[in-house]
């Protein structure tokens, strides 16, 4: 397919035409007139690490693999010295087992706590805030004219939330420039999937940019300071413990960046303001996002 | 506190200048100004069923023993015929600790999936769809003028969300009339209030309407069908299998619904459509919910 020139330069970007991510939908409006929309899918994935059966994410389905790797990375479930083997994915079993060389001490870990307590559902929180303890994100600057660019850039790319609406997208970048673009019907899974690639990747993270679209809650603050990511950017809000924990780790935190606006919460210092924000492209009505919600 | 006209006739409303939900936070402007903002908290709540720890959930804290009870019951881990015997709520453990007379099924078949396969994490989706089995909800019907005057109603009633927004909302309604409104950071919390608000008042689920800020994804569908609620409404898109699903359980479910226009995506038959649309309240600018995404 040849490339747009609003997907020039990303290393992924959405792929809207796809066939298994969405489906026709037939629906009656306000007046009884029938209307075909495009909407879209949603799947169970269920995530094995090893032999242990972790998670069941509800997803659009396409980066099964990378999705499964970058919640057990973020998760603080994978760790940088474990191996990974082999990531394998089964379409008919919506099942996707990640193998490492040896046992993970997560795993080791459960085992203990299903002896001492029964069983160990419900511990996911408590390990990722465990995993956050010695997080101290780089003090990488931050030009105000890439945040406008980009948040230009992706409202005008092609992607299943212009096609079909009901979904959220998260961004890995560099500078000014957008690289991987993924979308979720979960906020959490698009950045999990970035997590995924860079960890297959081998990819640097401080020089990087996370832009999401969702909002920037502790889990967010927390997924993207695993991914020793040093900047998150949004167009929608936040709550308070996610500028808290954000402050706490050293992460530069961007809310309700729209057109000319945002709001910095924490590492005001590492911003560069080299743009008039009366210079920034203003938000044309039908690249506004309405709300995924 | 007295009630203000938009308040009135609700039994729960939202209370957006209760001091603990939300927090001041500065932040800088694009032009380097401070703002100061009003920004919802979230914290940490542990759901034990009896000895067994369930979940942490990301909630804004107002009726936790509400968001267990109904956790417990969206989910199927406690069914009708269980006991309640006490819900207890620790402030500064933050845990609910739901009692039952008798140790309920869920317990039991996670002691033997713990023995049988190590442990039971990840399990909770599946066993969502198994209590939707049998689930077929009346065919109540649905006038369109409700729909409109609801929408109206509690888009203009003071809010976590108008207060501070990046927040959902879920409203309990029965036919024009909005009754039991919760927020929460999660929109799923907010269901599952309304539902531990139901089993506490063993209020009845065939006559009501579940209005919600929130996507219509599979989950949310099958929240509301356990809920028995045979209508779900909300101002968001949807998901190509929350339609199915709605459809197979037989609710009503209504899409996209913002001032004149809706998308009856299920049970159209059991639409009334008894007011002109070109009648219906437009949506003021400053109602329009942005995106709590």
């Amino acid at each position: 397919m040849a490339k747009s020139n609003e997907t020039q330069g990303y290393l992924i970007a959405p792929d809207p035409g796809a066939a298994r991510l969405t489906r026709p939908v037939r629906g009656i409006d306000q007046n009884g007139q029938p209307v075909d929309t495009s909407v879209v899918e949603e799947r169970p994935l269920t995530i094995f690490l090893n032999s242990q059966e972790i998670v069941t994410a509800m997803t659009i389905g396409d980066y099964p693999d990378y999705l499964a790797l970058g919640f057990l990375r973020n998760q603080g479930m994978l760790h940088t010295e474990d191996v990974i083997t082999g990531v394998d994915y089964d379409d008919d079993l919506e099942t996707v087992v990640v193998r490492t060389e040896v046992e993970t001490s997560y795993e080791d870990k459960l085992k203990k706590k299903t002896r001492t307590s029964g069983c160990a559902v419900g511990t996911v929180f408590g390990d990722m805030m465990e995993g956050l303890e010695n997080v101290r994100l780089p003090a990488t600057p931050v030009r105000t004219s890439w945040l406008y660019g980009l948040a230009h850039q992706i409202n005008r790319t092609p992607s299943l939330y212009l096609e079909a609406g009901a979904i959220h997208g998260s961004v890995l970048c560099q500078e000014n420039r957008p690289l991987v673009y993924m979308e979720d019907v979960g906020r959490h899974n698009a950045v999990d999937k970035i997590a995924g690639w860079m960890l297959s990747e081998r990819a640097e993270a401080a020089d990087k940019i996370l832009y999401t679209t969702g909002r920037l809650t502790s889990e967010m603050v927390i997924k993207t300071a695993m991914m020793g990511i040093p900047v998150l950017a949004s167009r929608s809000g936040f709550t308070a413990w996610g500028v808290e924990i954000a402050r706490e780790v050293g992460l530069t935190l961007i809310g309700r960046m729209r057109g000319q606006r945002f709001i910095c919460l924490a590492g005001e210092d590492r911003l560069e303001r080299d743009m008039d924000p009366a210079d920034a492209p203003v938000e044309e009505k039908k690249h506004k996002r309405k709300s995924a919600e």
